[in-house]
């Protein structure tokens, strides 16, 4: 079977909500899986000499309009979070802990947390709220609240990072498909044609 | 008639060139007319805090990569011009020189200069290389590289510029439909659906 499609994502990215909605779907139409990689952003950002949107004056009123525009346009129910952007070190931590014994477990979670998000607006920066939305999903809160401090599990998602880093990662939505990179939610009709092959 | 659609663009900007091939066509469907609108886009990159794209380490190879898949994607020739980003000083300005009395010349003459640069690769920053481009649309070269000195040229193509960023044009191509701005020749398609109504 040909190599999974690799999704990089930042829980506080919008592009990175929409994608996550669609790329399952997109991959599975060209027989391929996709793994899930949460990062954290913001040190490609530092280092990509980018200011976080929402600190750049003229972007950060059309990316607000933008973000609900898109999702209007795909049909997707978005509440613009009053927090932003979300602190993601606890809802990523929880990601890789889930992952290293249930791949499928570990993709619920960077849904529920998605949809808490980016849906329903909550601030899923506390690990309080990353374990009482996986809760429905049979994940023992307290077991999580501990993992997520646990040094090892800290290690895995800041490695995970830096690896994505050293692979040239420095947006969200960002999407590697046989080596070939994709950057943004707008780029998810390419991702498919690529898929797709003959171009 | 509904008001046209204004157009901005910067001539260093491949997204821009991209979009001038299109946006004519895709305003015509919906019975409007476009105004096209160069601009200097370093003032807006200094005041949105974002760096000039060939200055940020990781985007610039995949800005690159980007623009040449996409061209491909779309069937659009490009040669990557080996000076970026140029200066589009002398383009910017002979084009309102030139469409203060004739704004389908004018037109003409930002379709040559994309067409030098972007298609054939040519360093187009250069008053005589823009003065070679437009002589067979029937402008005299000479009055053309005094027209790009003249004090009031220079002075429209500062205003326009100003006036964008006051608008919040911070990108190339930048598209308003009846005040609602879209950025970047991906968001062609919900400037189709936004022309066509009933979102």
């Amino acid at each position: 079977m040909a190599d999974p499609v690799e999704f990089y994502f930042e829980f506080a990215s919008p592009y990175g909500y929409f994608a996550s909605l669609q790329i399952d779907d997109i991959a599975a139409r060209h027989g391929r899986e996709v793994v899930w990689r949460p990062i954290m952003l913001g040190a490609a950002l530092k280092l990509s000499g980018m200011a976080p949107i929402a600190q750049q004056p003229l972007r950060r009123d059309y990316f607000f309009h933008d973000v609900l525009r898109t999702a209007r346009l795909l049909g997707i129910p978005l509440t613009m979070p009053a927090v932003q952007p979300m602190n993601s070190l606890a809802a990523g931590r929880a990601f890789y802990w889930l992952e290293a014994t249930d791949v499928g477990l570990a993709r619920d979670l960077a849904r529920a947390v998605y949809r808490a998000h980016w849906q329903e607006g909550r601030d899923m920066s506390p690990a309080e709220a990353v374990a009482e939305v996986v809760a429905p999903l049979g994940v023992d809160p307290d077991a999580l609240l501990a993992a997520v401090q646990d040094p090892a599990v800290k290690q895995r998602y800041k490695e995970v990072t830096e690896a994505s880093l050293a692979r040239g990662v420095f947006g969200s939505p960002f999407i590697i498909v046989d080596g070939e990179a994709f950057w943004g939610s707008d780029r998810l009709d390419q991702v498919d044609r690529w898929l797709g092959g003959g171009w």
